[in-house]
């Protein structure tokens, strides 16, 4: 019997939108006000989906706890209270929009998490933008 | 690579659900007191749904900013502050509940999203009762 | 000892803001689109704040399943479902802003409940636009 | 056309996680502090997704008020302020992890909605940790 | 300067309301399913606030940090995924009603920070009802 | 008659936690990872609550389409996606604190609004971390 456990996380972190390739003026035009120069920042809230199997003696898919453990080594602890473009060398050539945090959440979790399972991960920049990943 | 982002945006607006065919017995039998004829209304909130490409220029599937501006311009400006039955001349002859107004709302941006993707629309009628449509 | 216990309720109801001595482009003026006059509407949330003594023998200042009935048949039973401005007498004449409605309100609930006890009512119009009246 | 109807209930109630053919010291290896034996508890929120036709008649998959006393007569009046250990004679040898709950209520609704539809459930054992189960 | 600070925090618990002077039936009628023999539970959400000086040096009230250790130790270890009536000597005698756990929740926070501030304290036993207690 | 009105708002910011006067291993001491040199960022949420007289013409103490402006030109205009310590002269020498940025919003608000009336600003930095000031 399959069903999908979730754990909501959350961390905050500085950022810009800025490619490299183009001049200022145009890195406005495509990212706005997201390019200032000197960051901005979010409070970025991060839910985990783990689609699997219930494991019959415990009644659960994933010990939670665990999960918890999982996402604070891999993700809090490498992300809560950074700069991503300064401080996280995959950013060094990779814009950090919400999408292309969300697969480099993803990527960390699948390493991690050894379990036959399938994993989403949804990511909120702000209450009223978010993004879903799922393999 | 495909992803989903979302967005949300909101609108207040006045309605009233009742089947013109019907007698105000038979409407109160199926509506209940949503059919109360001096009509009654909701903060809508909205939540529209786009899993597309992620453009490797711009790391984004679509600027979230332009998005913003066509669920302004399609959406809030025709809905918002508006009473669904008499303003708005779709519902004069469906009745605005909220699945015939989550299809109203998915068709207008249908028609203004100009990419190759896949837009599914989260509608809260209120924080309680919700409906999500999709292609 | 003093204490405050509160109550989380909510009604949905149409309105449309509008001042009958003044001429329609006045009203569009003070109150903008919230003059449309085919009405608007909104999720109304409200919360009741009682402060007061908590009795030995039950632990509490006041028994919330009392509450709950009396925000039931003072506010719920009067408001939900309805056009504020055509079907509540009380609004024939006054206008039906989020502060009117709080007083009126808490109006009904001091008449309403029997307790030695200070009465404070919060009402949000939306999650953005909210107001709070104490005696 | 075919849409997906939502509608969020809750309730509260009482549990531990403790696998009566292991030890105390096993118990606590696998769920920690959820095994304390004296219980602990949560507020358990419900969301019950319809997928299904809209009927023209009336505009709707399901009438919500009818999915409302569903929800009251086979969940809420069966677990809200109970033991789900002690209380329900489901759980007296499956363990109430959020994972068993959600396909016991599941099971409930299925049995009781009496539409050509396919029904997920989403349970929120805490604002941070959930399921989702869907046939 | 002065200014309050707040910090948000949760256990999960279980719970009776019973005053063992009455009878069951006494406890049914004033307690309703509160009263419920073998306990039901809740997801306490917690918020203290401090009122203090701003210290200039650092800008602060109170380190949040400390706050939240503070927070931990006096509160959390003792009270989460606890019995309230079987784990928590305090409530052997006194009903753990919400009105009741704040002041205890009070007491503990005024011993252990060490500050010249006001304390105080709102726990919201579910999202519908809360309290707030306050020197 | 004197009624609360509160406008919620938002806006997204960097900023680091930094005394210039102190050595790198004291900030950390005293602020841990909020020092980090490279910055770290929020989604801030902005409360703005209005004490006054109700006008007796309009229903209302402000109009909240023009409190909406203010908090735009005053506060949002400035603060949004920008870096406090960097962009703000004010933060220059003054540690970017939740404490010290409502005392920042609130000057700026309090010469902004032409209006007899309290006025108190509560700001969330963090779901978890907020802080509330008031003349």
């Amino acid at each position: 019997m399959k069903i999908t456990v979730c754990r909501k996380s959350h961390f905050n972190a500085a950022h810009k939108l800025y490619n490299k390739k183009w001049t200022k003026k145009e890195n406005i035009k495509i990212f706005g006000k997201c390019s200032n120069e000197n960051f901005h920042g979010h409070n970025y809230e991060l839910i985990v989906k783990i689609y699997g199997e219930i494991n019959k003696s415990t009644g659960m898919v994933i010990d939670l706890g665990l999960l918890k453990k999982i996402i604070k080594k891999e993700i809090k602890d490498k992300l809560d209270h950074k700069n991503l473009n300064l401080d996280i060398s995959y950013f060094k050539n990779v814009i950090p929009t919400t999408e292309n945090l969300v697969i480099f959440i993803w990527e960390k979790l699948k390493k991690a998490i050894d379990l036959d399972c399938k994993i989403t991960v949804k990511l909120y920049e702000t209450p009223r933008n978010f993004v879903e990943y799922s393999e």
